[in-house]
């Protein structure tokens, strides 16, 4: 079955420092040979900050994680799982983006995602801004036959993304799960949100969440909940008993020393061993779609956002990889 | 009564990137109505580094923490207080300094400190180096009715400053809290100093500390008590009894990662979740006055160091807001 | 009269790293006495920069510019004048902006251009992007009669920006003269267009502007110019005959060595002292208003553009003052 | 004819800042469909930066390159010509390198050069340190039909790179022309080497270049000669009388305030717009083959030594262009 | 006895910012006076990074080392001992390097070393990349009597560094202790490898550490043992029964928020303070020569990686020092 | 002769990029060989910067210089002359401050400087701000005897440092030469001044200047002089008639594009060609004591700032090897 893996260009043949940089040096979509069959993801960049409410930049994120993923490798020591003997996987470019327009961004998203390669390979959006999550979500929901009540949310993220407008706009990388949690393709009810920190606007910032039925566990409850090993993450993935569940993973969430490139960093997040060990605990989802989102090369350090942001990439296939085997 | 507080500008009305930028967008003090009575914390600069032993820059540091402060709003979501809607707040500007004397600036910011807004209202200095805290802790001292004995401090650092003097100078950055002490403005037994780490010259220089009977707890030892949860930080709140406490933190205290913008940066510190963890097991102190210092914006990077500095000001203003309500 | 004049805070009183920016320490509008009567000029700031083709960013440029330029004094050793002896200066504060609309951000900053301070108050505007100037000219001609044929304008830029629209949007920062040629508020027989370089799409881009009779100088042909002294510059300013003139700076005509900090760098551009002869050769125009933009912080090297950019607002506001003397 | 020319993919189409980056945008070479013919340039990569004498890391060359690339358009003002109108142009990928052997490593790109394309297609190598040249100018000779005596070379550095040896080792990037003399790729006495800067080992280090015959023309008697419009390099293109010609451009010969990436970097170099003008100079050399080196993105600064390299490639294939219509 | 010891200037009488920077202020091996005696340890640089399998650079570590030691003191406050009255130290300067061969380079280390100082002098070396720490140890490993079986190692790192060969090249940072192990200067038995992160390419790669015995604990182990208070390291330590252990530091081992300036950063590193506990856990250990290694200053910031690697050297001698006591 | 001469460690011998930096890898004063005699130049850091009015920083100068200076080579192309053949050169360290008194930091410098080798020697100090430049020359002209009217002066800097006070301090970066002319140190009528530019506080800031009759050339002056050929500098030199001369070159005389790394940056400044050509027109000039100021490493970029300083120092140290032959 290997052999008809997607193939990545070893790094003892080809140095990391060579070539032009796919994601984790994957193949590009439209090499990858017919013998190959139906690829299991597919991964592209959607170069789109439209939707931000402080600092622009993300419109770079996915050139600068395609380039910091020049070093992610195959094998995954922790699970003992090869991510390229497991799945078929390639680089599908970037969707088609309208600077100018969020709306127009959006939809082009959303017919590009939609009818991306094979109906049953799963789509890996990388940003660009939060606000490009509901395209891929959509897009997910789709070809996963439009699951009623909508897909289980595996949110890590800083903020909850559930605002109704900003600016008198609804579109944007504060409102994206308003947005699909209003939609109906995603279920808040069987939606997770790890990471919340930082001041609110007012307390009202959360009441949407809390009516709604999301499970926040915010930043600091996560930090006491892992000192402590009370398992609310394992207890949540357990629950969803294996429905579809879409994972979208904001770098703010991490703490700006591990994630200085983001647009809207706040103080007090994850270490990037934690976003591993939270990452490895969701074993048993089943991931059928996924984002990592808001790297802002302008403001990263030596690309170690783009780097963790890379890894995240990574760790999520393997979720998928450790389920088939 | 909240419709008395100062109010803050929306970010939904100007966004956070725009506009002057004062502390956290609190008016300036000279813009207050006299309406909302006297403000309950004067927040001012002093952009000085004339007492530092190593690099200096610091003086930079008022405007930066000004600039990256734009995005901390009112809400406090673990303490479930809003900070603008229990204190009037208000932005001071910058107090007067001499760049070429330590003894004529801490006179003239002791002054422009001591008559500053109503006699009522708290002194929050922003930094420049720690020598200038003696100046705020003076003001503070005389303004709450020169309590016997001096104020309680709580003193987040990675250095004691307790040294006599440098270099022949007994005023700067690392004896400031020696000066502070031998002048009756700080009870050296109701002193606790979390942070300490770093190599020293000598075995000596922790032996004014022990003879005066501060509570000293290492980095080290601060993360060991984390770790296993003995609240020694919450016991020694307890015994303080809601005396009048002075809050003084040198950003030196976080590690390196988290705060690079710093002059004398030593490896082993706080993270910045730890920080946010500490400054909340401070509920209960009564805080009357405080600082945050040694934020060195030229060393900084991506605004990380400067907006946790910001953070700081919220959390602690925020201390005070709890135990208010 | 000079005791009329705004008066800024000298730096041998309040250093210059102290205290809170305003543009080169002018005044806040809202702070002038009255019996300054109007203010010559009012710089604002228009922290936009949803009109860029390529890498945004430049909504924190007004706070940038306002930071380094504290160092900006105000007697100009080669006019020997003093623009604070001569004019009375104010810093406005930020246009509004509407960050997810240009159409909404174009009108609600020409809203308030337009009745800013006093009518015979001329308006400098400090970008965000090149677009933002169709409000600053359009509040300019307005104010100034709506002169028939339009303003002329000095144009100093790295692009013409006069293309018709770009992703099917004709408002941007690349079409910011064609909309205002086309609306006559500019008067293309009486526009000079200095430092166009840098490869362009097709020949077709300069079509428009050869039609319309704009000036070209570019970037090469001024560098002959000024090794040869041939004085085209002078000359088309004497042909002005003191007709109401624009001026539009934008950042990205100097050399990204001297100008990193900019969207759309473009090798080859003038020097800064390049840019100082140039301004200067202008002496006699009659400038009624100004603008400055494209200024992107996060490129910015130690702080240089806005440095530079700093220096463009004092250079033209001594034209002005030079002409009055 | 344009029709088969190789067409890039417009910006108005897919954003500047999207897609996976080629160089200039021009297709990949793989990609080109038959109908086009031959290619008239292979632009390649050689990220091996094994023959460095102090600073290594021009092995992160060519992606820098292809990065800050995107904004090159094809059109050029000042020759008045479109390059993808006139030339088929295509990136051709990185060549092959062995890490640890720099003779391994020349062996190799040679071999990959000597086959690439067709063989009326040139050769343009991107590195890389410049020790990668010898193999270019190789297969660029051979493919030429081995002229006797060797290609003509125009030199653009601040080194003369005719060292016999270093450390021991006769290749590497300071001696890349007196291998490629004495191998009779190189006509040493129809070699113009311009730039030439910054103190030297001793005065024998110019011995062998004047032994040799090659025209030396110093930064400082360039920038005479560019003062005096003397015209030495002119006057040295016309004399080649249409001869092939490979162009070598080692980016410090550039001033480090324009291109501070690089690993040998001096001062009192070439600004940005004396490069375009020199570069325009020699119009009428017949180019047959190219290489732009030593880009070192660690050290460059907001990417503007690869911006800058980028349009060198451009500028030099604007020769070959020009040269054709 | 303390008066014999090398004594170092006091950043009381020469600031720490002034003066040549040697490593932590210790005095050149050449100006130590004969009256000392052997010093104990002599600290030397090896400016190499010839061996690395990805980003160059490494062969200015010790140049940032030295500069970033400036401020480390010598009083260890939580082993309570003072570096410099017990142990006499220097800084022996650089080890010669052939740059161009790895093979040269090795001999020519190995040769410096097993004749430096004193035979009782015990080797710390700075690197460079970890490629040569093989010639430190075996020099270490002459040095003692050449034990059979070979040095106990305490080796640091994300990787194992036990690869045959990269690129059919035998020697280089990724094979450093195969070859070691190889040539019986290390006994895989007492071998412990803690931190190994990140995607391998095979299962493979972690095969021949445990056929040959070596005991592995991963970052996420390490993590686990950290939060569980398990001990495995100080297990092992008590387990060597004071062998004689060679420690070998790659600072790829700390997270990259912690060390960006290095070649091969990989996420989910420890922290700083997780460093000096881990560190501190070896008390006991016989530590007979170590290493510090792959700190790449042209990815550092604000000197962050440098300081950590002084500290690491700090932390080691006081191992030494607090043994002797 | 030459055999005699200070030698220097070859780059073919030591790479440049190992060992512990000297100023150009000149030896240590303290390890001159006596059989040398004295030493023509000695070459000490002053690392102070308490005088400065604006940025702080420059205390990390003379360490930096020394970093960059090691690519510097001794044969000088264009005057033809081998620094090392012609003059013994020494690093003579650090002269001692007083970090917290300006007053006893000129005093010990000068102490120092006074002593410092043989009276013969010549004295290059490098800063530091440039308040330190008294002190160095005080030491010089005590060593020439004391020649009465003082000695004459080459001044390059983008300010006059004429100011008698700043902040009521008499001693200062500022005020330099007001207090070297007073002293009569320095011959006012025989005291050139190039590359004044920037906004002056008030037209009576040069009135000081014009009384004394210093030269005044401002950097639009200089480049007009440049342009035109008119050789003013030439010509003050040849007026000199081969007096003493000191010459004091502050780096922010240079453009911030070329030297970002100072505290006072002031735009339109000299390129680094314009500088080495301003230097090399000074042949003829009898430089008997120097110093080269205020670079600030914080700002620096890429070390282009400290390179440059370290090239004027090789041009200064030229112009007297040229003088001697």
């Amino acid at each position: 079955m290997a052999a008809m893996r997607t193939q990545i260009v070893s790094g003892r043949v080809t140095p990391r420092f060579a070539g032009i940089p796919t994601f984790c040096r994957y193949p590009m979509l439209e090499a990858v040979d017919h013998e190959h069959g139906p690829v299991d993801w597919a991964i592209y960049g959607v170069p789109f900050d439209g939707g931000v409410t402080y600092r622009p930049g993300a419109r770079f994120g996915p050139r600068a994680v395609r380039d910091a993923s020049q070093y992610v490798k195959p094998y995954h020591l922790e699970h003992g799982v090869n991510v390229c003997e497991v799945l078929s996987l390639a680089d599908a470019g970037d969707a088609p983006v309208r600077p100018y327009s969020i709306h127009e961004t959006l939809d082009a998203v959303y017919n590009f995602a939609r009818n991306l390669a094979h109906p049953e390979t799963k789509l890996f959006a990388v940003g660009g801004d939060h606000s490009i999550a509901y395209a891929n979500i959509k897009a997910t929901w789709e070809r996963r036959g439009k699951p009623k009540g909508g897909l289980a949310l595996l949110h890590f993220d800083s903020h909850l993304d559930t605002v109704d407008e900003v600016w008198g706009e609804k579109w944007g990388h504060a409102s994206v799960f308003r947005r699909a949690i209003d939609d109906g393709l995603i279920d808040s009810k069987r939606m997770l949100s790890v990471g919340l920190k930082g001041p609110l606007n007012t307390a009202d910032d959360v009441t949407f969440a809390r009516q709604r039925g999301i499970t926040i566990l915010t930043a600091e409850q996560w930090h006491r909940s892992s000192r402590e090993g009370s398992g609310e993450v394992e207890a949540f993935v357990a629950n969803l008993k294996g429905a579809d569940t879409y994972l979208s993973f904001d770098i703010d969430v991490v703490d700006p020393a591990y994630a200085p490139g983001t647009g809207t960093p706040s103080i007090g997040g994850l270490t990037s061993a934690e976003v591993l060990r939270l990452l490895r605990s969701l074993k048993g989802a089943n991931i059928v779609g996924a984002d990592v989102v808001e790297v802002l090369p302008d403001r990263d350090v030596s690309q170690i956002t783009a780097l963790l942001a890379a890894h995240v990439i990574f760790e999520v296939l393997c979720l998928d990889a450790v389920r088939r085997t």
